[in-house]
């Protein structure tokens, strides 16, 4: 144990920030972008609220959050309330009760920010983290995984992310295999680690019968033409093959769409899912090791199936060139108002000269210079500062 | 003590909504545009966390927010965490903090969710709380009062608020006549309590020789050239007389720069302010009785003189006309994408075609009207639904 360090007026819990211009506008022009990609495909906008009762946000898909989340009592109902860790339990949530009656494919989109108890090792954004992402209810088809990997991928064009790359995974495949090839459950745990570790040599040892195959699978993993050929030409039993198919039928499902999408396979892996019950993705931009985004198939609190993906605005604004500020021109006293508001409809942030509290001359050329305005404007003159 | 209702999957916490398209999707643009009014008048976009220690939070003007903040143990710190009820005061610590040393006036405008541990009576909009305002940090001159007033006026107009009235109120007022008259403390209560009551029966009785100011200045109050008018003809003692100057020298400043917009001004208010220390604002549509915003002057935790407005986008929203759906265009299996892509460019939403799960051949034309969408893309020809 630690002793605590001096309070100061300015420390933030670790894990929150205070965002600043321009980072502040970029994140917020970034997200109305991402929206606006988002309606051009038909994902309508829904906002759920930051906290739910936890009878209903841990439930379903939520279930794999509880340890994530703050709760705090609820004085007027006496029930415990969650602040929300994560967005996509709260659109399954609406998906099966308020929006059940919708026409299915539903497609809705949000944005706001979430709380967790503690962040992931591998998340180094904080405890706040900023979600934005569709969801994708209703259809459990190949096309469905691959239209929500589209949409994003245009997202990210749109914002101007460059050397962008898609990793899709299917979770329940490796355990499937495992099971189904006879391996003794006490025996699945140290295999599992080592396919975990992508630890070949413990993998061929620790695997028996089922070495060859998987030691394939470890090397199948990579970019997507070329996994898909490994991976076909793998011997597997008939449910475990059913599964990667499904995989493999993803993948193909996106490069139909986009074949100059960067996809890569990773056929072994299954862990660090949280409700995730088929083909996966995570976001990635080349040469990061940060995600910009996730996401994968799942079922709604109703059983319904649904896939979706969500991004990170925070990691994603540190990746697009900053907002610009506005170019500022100082307002003299006087200055003529209808000339003000046509240079702020042509993009200029005008600065109203305020006088000093002790009735003090104020030697505006100064103020202007001071607040780092390019521009004064006196009477109905707009001058650019020498 | 009621019997707690049966727990439905849908419910939600009292005060807290599920936000459906077309209304989520007006909030977020309505915040969208009055960021832009902000920032096209200098406001500096800024994002304080949805949670900070208490110890912060609640220090300095955020003092009188501390009965309706949740809080929470941060497991890290194993300091006491709050769930924002507010951002003014997070603006507050980060003037006196990291943006010290930025020149002044410091223009610094936000946007986010509050929680509130029960909303206040008057406020009918729940205890998630959107915020979107504007902080001007330095000057202490009516003129600064004023220009928060007119741009907070501008953003309104932009949105297209109809009937929008400002109310000018100076809190200290009343208070620092009471005693300036030396009218006793045990006395106080019961005028105060007239006062607020606008009871002027009352305050003939309780008033003693202040009476006969006092309900002169209950019926100054209504529209601002006529409230400042009647309040220039009331003799009252020095200090109380400078305290109600800077009111009547707001309104003027508010006057000088916007003729036009419909102020009233009420003297004797002292109620329901938070952490202000003189000219507060409330703004009010005509016939409505919800407040659009408030603000006031205030404090920053190192006593920096400051004033602001704060905007309720939940309460705005519903005032202003729904946000448009974008007219839908289904795409037939195999449609050109790149004149899919053109017609969103166009402002149109794709809705793209996804197989049944179970194989069966689609109706494409009906999945179409199903989907509501008015227009077909075959190919790369675009079709209007009959």
């Amino acid at each position: 144990m630690t002793e605590d360090p001096p309070f100061s007026p300015a420390l933030l819990p670790a894990g929150f920030v205070d965002l600043l211009t321009p980072d502040a506008r970029t994140e917020a022009e970034g997200v109305t972008t991402l929206m606006g990609v988002f309606a051009s495909h038909g994902y309508n906008r829904v906002r759920p609220p930051l906290m739910e009762f936890e009878e209903t946000l841990l439930a379903g898909s939520g279930a794999a959050l509880a340890e994530q989340s703050f709760r705090v009592m609820d004085p007027d109902s006496r029930r415990m309330m969650v602040l929300r860790p994560d967005i996509t339990p709260q659109i399954a949530r609406m998906a099966a009760t308020r929006l059940s009656g919708l026409p299915r494919p539903l497609r809705l989109s949000y944005a706001g920010p979430c709380v967790v108890v503690m962040p992931a090792a591998a998340e180094e954004s904080g405890r706040q983290i900023m979600q934005a992402g569709i969801e994708l209810i209703g259809p459990d088809v190949p096309e469905a995984d691959a239209e929500v990997v589209t949409v994003a991928a245009q997202a990210l064009e749109r914002l101007g992310v460059p050397g962008v790359s898609f990793d899709l995974t299917m979770p329940p495949f490796v355990p499937a295999l495992l099971e189904e090839a006879g391996i003794a459950p006490s025996a699945r745990q140290a295999l599992l680690r080592a396919l975990d570790r992508k630890d070949a040599a413990a993998v061929a040892e620790l695997g028996g019968a089922l070495s060859e195959t998987l030691i394939a699978l470890l090397r199948a993993a990579g970019p997507a033409a070329q996994a898909v050929s490994l991976l076909n030409q793998i011997t597997l039993p008939p449910k475990a093959r059913a599964i990667l198919q499904r995989l493999i039928d993803a993948v193909e499902a996106v490069h139909a769409q986009r074949p100059d999408l960067r996809l890569t396979v990773d056929p072994v892996e299954f862990r660090g899912w949280k409700y995730h019950t088929g083909v996966c993705v995570t976001v990635f931009a080349v040469g990061r090791a940060e995600e910009l985004g996730r996401g994968g198939r799942y079922l709604c609190n109703d059983n319904e199936p649904a896939c979706g993906l969500t991004f990170r605005p925070d990691v994603l604004f540190r990746m697009i060139p900053a907002a610009q500020p506005l170019p500022c021109v100082y307002l003299m006293p006087g200055a003529d108002s209808a000339t003000a508001a046509s240079l702020r409809a042509k993009g200029y942030a005008t600065l109203a000269a305020l006088p000093a509290a002790n009735g003090q001359h104020t030697d505006h050329s100064a103020e202007a210079v001071r607040l780092g305005c390019s521009h004064v404007l006196a009477g109905a003159t707009c001058t650019e500062l020498a």
